[in-house]
């Protein structure tokens, strides 16, 4: 079964390490991870040959995904309070085509601790009770652990959520907490 | 022909009246703009009403996003160098379903740019000639207004980007750049 491997991993400097290394904890818990920087199982459509770099990349991943049955996404936060938008963009994507969707991250802290950690000073405390940055804007505060539409995604489509509170030097070599998602997920595409 | 609305404009204090000034500007052009605070056209699902606030926000979300004709984004950079994460979400969401994504934001600066300007001192050249952050996590440096799967989208979906530098203190008010995105989406919708 294909799992799609979403994540900011890919700009890691060792990439192909580290995409090597989830792949063979998936493939431990029996499931076949699928790293973005891998090639297309079918041939690509000829159309692609004259594309920019970066085309035939989105084009990849959006194949990736649709022969994909599920996906697991790294949610560790990426410069700034919220996940690499790119791993967000392809959750949603995920989601959208019916794939259950699991995540994992390397903090534990939820998204309205993080936001307002990271705005600092120029978080305030409003009239009406919610918290607002500088600009005015309200800070989420749901208790979840991203954007909700990010939880209600995983939520929905029957996924699950691994969170641990990483020091900074593990954030992008832990295998642990990403072995326990893909064990989640493992059991519950089994179930399906 | 409805288009959601997708933006952080939701965390506005007045959200309501910009809600309304977005979908007018969409009614001149003859779209019926959808915001995502908007109630669904047809009634909620029994079952959602047992659940939390911020799931059935997220449902409902899906559910304009699924009844859509396309997507206008508001990815003007929210909290850090990239667009806000549930916008974001909502862009991979309307993708997959093969909607026309169109995006429109408040600066010119690329994507690269961005990213080291976030990062300040913290950003290195390496010897590969690539730039990375202070975990060593490449900066994605491909001339894009945003990470390669939202421009990707945008490209490969037949949308279009409307980029203007505003000041700060018309980031979240100007409608003029949000007014071309949405002539562009008019006359490109009114020609498929």
């Amino acid at each position: 079964m294909r799992i799609y491997l979403a994540g900011p991993d890919v700009f890691l400097p060792d990439a192909a390490a580290r995409g090597a290394a989830l792949k063979g904890v998936c493939a431990r818990h029996g499931l076949v991870g699928v790293f973005p920087l891998d090639p297309l199982a079918e041939a690509e459509p000829a159309g692609w040959a004259a594309l920019p770099e970066w085309q035939r990349i989105a084009l990849r991943n959006e194949a990736h995904i649709r022969t994909a049955a599920a996906l697991i996404a790294n949610l560790t936060p990426f410069r700034g309070p919220s996940a690499d938008v790119g791993t967000v963009f392809e959750i949603g994507f995920a989601r959208a085509l019916g794939l259950p969707v699991f995540g994992w991250t390397a903090t534990r802290a939820d998204f309205a601790a993080r936001t307002r950690s990271f705005l600092g000073d120029a978080a305030r405390h409003g009239r009406d009770g919610a918290w607002r940055d500088g600009e005015g804007l309200a800070v989420e505060a749901f208790g979840c652990a991203e954007n909700l539409m990010i939880d209600g995604a995983i939520v929905a489509s029957g996924g699950a959520l691994e969170a641990a509170e990483l020091p900074p030097d593990r954030r992008w070599t832990d295998l642990a907490t990403f072995e326990r998602c893909v064990a989640r997920a493992a059991a519950q595409l089994t179930r399906r």
